[in-house]
């Protein structure tokens, strides 16, 4: 580090005696000892970092069972993924009248962050045996190398004959319309790996979906409209607004036990 | 029960039997179960918060004696502050000559994190005595309070006769001309608390200045242009080392505070 450092021009001095020379070299010095000490600084930021991860990691440790039993009693609910993802409005934006019926056979979804946190995800599809496809399970991966770089990968999906719905002509060829004839289906994300770095549905399936699933899954199109998310979207309100049926429960997340047996409706 | 979620369409039915009504009973509970689940889960997040912050304080307190060091070199050094802020491309940019001299008193810049952290910052400004203000000290404060509003407040700066940098006819009076004409003086931005919430100026002294403020006093003009951080000719792989590390550190803290924030949602 023995080059002077720029200083304003006020400071440029051509001229250098004795006195400057001694100046400079202890300015200079003072400069090598502030590299020294941003080096510690640089350090305990790295410290911090470390036991930041560890917190994330045990944190993401205990969180598991929850997640896991979490999983086993969505099982229980009749679509309750493809719901959950029909009221989400940017997820709910990339799914055709196809996809929708093709995710109704999905039974599971699982975020899992790999170890270190930051080197990636994966998300997991479990589907139920089907009329689109032979998987049983369809992954999408993305990691980060060591040096930064994002990039992705997916399970190829199997489907069976004239089901593929990533093929914008299948649905003509069934005889269907969609509703945006040129909306790529949802399914041909999976073989999309152009934006592994920012990836808008991993991010959101991982970050917004999968921390809380059931607020989507309950979620009205009217709250979608006023924003989910808002408590005042779980009120009576929004119930008689909306068809009457899914609203009451969701009335107050706390009460529902007690309201739950006098709700008899048209169903 | 008339309390069943919403779900997608194909599978509404109208004419509920037993049957029916007993899955519907079935489903109600494991949504109130899953609704359990998530509490668990939202505890282990608001734990997982909780561990982190302390993680972030007790880093916050390591740290203060190496700030303390390096302000007391960073004085060696004449010039200093407003060598940095001069070679940092936004800051610069909000400097007229004026300012760049009256800086030059400047002689220390500290940043105090409250020690909740997410509640604000100050930056304080110790300026030797010179020709414009009377003051030996001006700090600028920013706020968060409960229900997170923003604010700021700052020290008012106690002009000397005619030297009022924030009037802009101050340069015209003493004849000489600045940069920009139209252009506010940086010391409008202690009386500015419109921004209180996205201070810009604030930011970047406390997250990219105060983190390695050696790097942009030694940023020559070359790097401005390029970009900050790219290959110096002074100390290449230190500057760069520190670059990354600070990235690093910062990215940990922005993921704790939007997974913060989910879980205010959420709960």
């Amino acid at each position: 580090m023995a080059t002077a450092a720029k200083v304003s021009k006020t400071e440029n001095k051509n001229n250098h005696d004795a006195a400057d020379e001694q100046a400079d070299k202890e300015q200079q010095e003072a400069i090598e000892q502030i590299d020294e000490v941003q080096n510690e600084i640089d350090r305990l930021n790295e410290q911090a970092s470390e036991e930041i991860l560890t917190v994330e990691q045990k944190y993401n440790k205990l969180r598991q069972p929850f997640f896991k039993k979490r999983s086993d009693l969505i099982a229980k609910i009749p679509n309750f993924w493809v719901t959950a993802f029909v009221n989400h409005p940017q997820v709910s934006a990339l799914l055709t009248e196809d996809d929708e019926e093709a995710l109704q056979f999905l039974t599971k979804v699982e975020v899992q962050e790999f170890d270190d946190i930051k080197s990636g995800y994966t998300i997991n599809f479990y589907f139920d045996s089907n009329p689109y496809f032979e998987n049983e399970v369809i992954s999408k991966e993305f990691h980060l190398n060591d040096t930064g770089d994002p990039s992705s990968k997916a399970t190829p999906i199997k489907w069976k004959e004239g089901k593929d719905l990533t093929k914008k002509s299948a649905a003509a060829q069934k005889g269907k319309k969609r509703a945006h004839d040129d909306q790529d289906s949802f399914f041909s994300w999976f073989s999309d790996h152009a934006d592994a770095g920012a990836d808008e549905l991993g991010e959101v399936i991982k970050d917004d979906i999968w921390p809380n699933p059931l607020q989507y899954y309950l979620a009205s199109e009217i709250d979608e409209e006023t924003g989910a998310g808002d408590e005042d979207e779980l009120d009576e309100e929004n119930l008689e607004e909306e068809d009457g049926e899914e609203e009451d429960f969701e009335g107050e997340e706390e009460e529902e036990e007690e309201e739950g047996d006098g709700e008899e409706e048209e169903g």
